[in-house]
């Protein structure tokens, strides 16, 4: 594993292996002895993905650099993968990249001798996230088989719904989606259940983004109607077992697909997910730089 | 005192305790043991404001997270209130928050387990510019009781004017305004001296920036006549108390509201005002802390 | 030398000790034991010369403050002497500074007590981009008398063209231009040479990048053409001596001024040239804090 860009890069023993990281610096503060730089490269708008990043890389130290596209030479042409190699030339030894494009990566990672984190590629791949949600997931059950995950909302506009769909079936649990038609994948890869069904038996109830900026035409599912068709409302919550937990990746549009209320209630592992990502990145930073021979066990202090 | 909102949140005992603090960090350099994170969530342009949290930050290595309004979530139209809960699910132990509505706190400090600092509150409050002044004017003249403070300007769309009013108010100084008519506020609550009168009695002359794009429309005083009615010419300079000191919370529109050669000029407090900006940073930001518990005094190391 | 503002600021003893220093930090690390601060100022959009300063800073501990022009209190229409002295108030012990205006400094310099850097002035210099120009061809040929240097392209609109041709002047290199006719200087400073007979005998190939940002009317030499008439083709690169270098200051408009796959041909600089540029902007950091008696020898420590 020199790179992580898709749920498909990881093995069960290197998924296994950054759930130790993570429960490591969730009990303990480490930071790397020597200096090292990562590049934050964010092509699309981000708060939580890029601060998240930047939080994981402060805590172990990391010298996070930005990058702001709108400021950039990106303005005067310059490729993306001419980008990668200014930031790995300058001295950044590891990168982080968000971009609108699903397969990006190709470009990228034959021709960068530093790892490659993927932060978000278009619709189709968003890691760290599935890798956080996985995280989140099994410190509330401690196990994937036999539970049921419903991953609800915009399936075929969502990075996270992809990507976290085949690394929970990779880790063995049972993955339905839900929502509107218009919105789902044209493969049907996974079982379709309507919302008041799913509530019934999901163990897990995955909420996704209605993602307005990126549909390419007005949808006949509007926000108005959105939330009693499809959405997680105070009536349906009510149904859900006694044990089950949401989850949201965020940004959530209260209200739509999920009530307002619902955010914050008990069950709710929400902001639990935003916690958890910050772990989970320095576990996967941590991972990818040991990889590469950047750090060793050694360079890893306690603080 | 669990958050700094407005200036009402301040007891005199309060607002001495800062003073001390920023003596101490304006006299030897202290840091802060602990890693913490300070969250800067500016969502109208500031360069000073800004840059002063994140020196006073950095100075008390704080590490500082930045935000971009335009690049982030708010986009996807997260509420504040929730780009706030994510930075504190993320790992901000304080926030710092400048936003365009007077209110903005109201729907933030109930529902978050961390400080909050005002950056600036529309047109109504921002307390640690107030702060700064008063620590700059009692580091003048030793006192406030007796003391002709006069606020020169555009009053009504201020949140300078109406925090360092009621603060200088406060702590026993005589405060009046002067200015347009039209930029008075209606309540009338300070008494109103015309610039003329306003330079012979006042001890401190506070200049306000007029500030064209609060302005709904064109207003009858314009830039052209500005200066020759209600700003300090060279002749009204001339006029001023030998002691008495100008102040401005910059920007500054030199040649506007102060005659562009008066910003370097001997009684000119303005960039003094920025040099204690960043003391009076530093003590409210290690204030807060300790009242929430998240630093002792064992935790401030001089370095 | 107070500041760097063009290569006239520098004697061949300066730039001797800045090449000396940036063996020094290429050999090993080293970082200011006090704490400084540094004011990014790029009022122009800019990923390698920013992010290779921020790097140059935080290599030597040195505190990186940021500045965004969009977001900044230029908006309120402050002016660039005010925002940097509100930068110096705040607490920068040096800036670095880029902007489209030519003469820039003139209005800066002696107004400020902290060293300044030019990290760009619109058409006329940009010294640190030179001075690692210098810098890449000292390490490669150990010397500059006899060398035939030949910087091709729009060398009118260029910064880097203007300050590098004069510095390597300096040094004893031989420079000649190249490029369409209408991209010349009118002064004709420098013997003009076609691209055909370039390639044949120079030791340095400089090639600058195609601006169209700048450009401000329509040129004749259109993309379509300029590489076939005045770009380093494959065929034209064969043409070249054994040992000569192609260097660029980058962003590169890959297919233009220069085919695709020379890029990362083996007598390619260009990566090297932006290393280099981190070690560079290093020894310029330190010898102007030096000069001003901000840090002295002991206060940089190997680690």
């Amino acid at each position: 594993m020199d790179h992580l860009i898709t749920v498909d890069d990881l093995e069960i023993s290197d998924i296994q292996e950054i759930f130790q990281l993570a429960d490591r610096f969730q009990h303990g503060r480490y930071a790397i002895k020597k200096q090292l730089f990562a590049g934050n490269l964010f092509f699309e708008p981000s708060t939580r993905t890029k601060t998240s990043f930047i939080v994981a890389e402060r805590k172990l130290r990391i010298e996070a650099l930005d990058f702001q596209p709108e400021l950039s030479s990106i303005n005067k042409g310059e490729t993306l993968l001419d980008t990668v190699k200014t930031f790995e030339a300058i001295g950044a030894n590891i990168v982080v990249i968000r971009h609108r494009d699903d397969d990006w990566a190709k470009q990228i990672t034959p021709y960068v001798s530093i790892p490659v984190i993927n932060g978000g590629a278009g619709k189709k791949a968003h890691p760290t996230q599935s890798l956080l949600d996985a995280y989140t997931i099994f410190h509330e059950f401690h196990r994937f088989e036999g539970l049921n995950v419903v991953i609800a909302g915009d399936i075929k506009h969502s990075r996270v719904a992809h990507s976290s769909a085949d690394l929970l079936d990779k880790l063995g649990a049972q993955v339905f989606v839900s929502g509107p038609n218009e919105h789902m994948d044209e493969d049907g890869k996974y079982p379709y259940v309507e919302i008041d069904e799913a509530v019934r038996f999901a163990d897990v109830l995955m909420l996704l983004r209605i993602q307005h900026e990126r549909h390419e035409k007005e949808s006949e599912t509007t926000l108005d109607n959105y939330h009693e068709r499809y959405g997680l409302t105070i009536e349906r919550e009510r149904n859900m077992k006694s044990d089950a937990i949401i989850m949201h990746p965020g940004p959530v549009n209260r209200g739509v697909e999920i009530d307002a209320a619902l955010v914050e209630a008990e069950r709710s592992r929400i902001f639990k997910q935003m916690q958890n990502g910050v772990y989970i990145r320095m576990a996967i930073l941590t991972k990818l730089l040991r990889n590469w021979g950047l750090i060793d066990e050694d360079d890893l202090e306690k603080c």
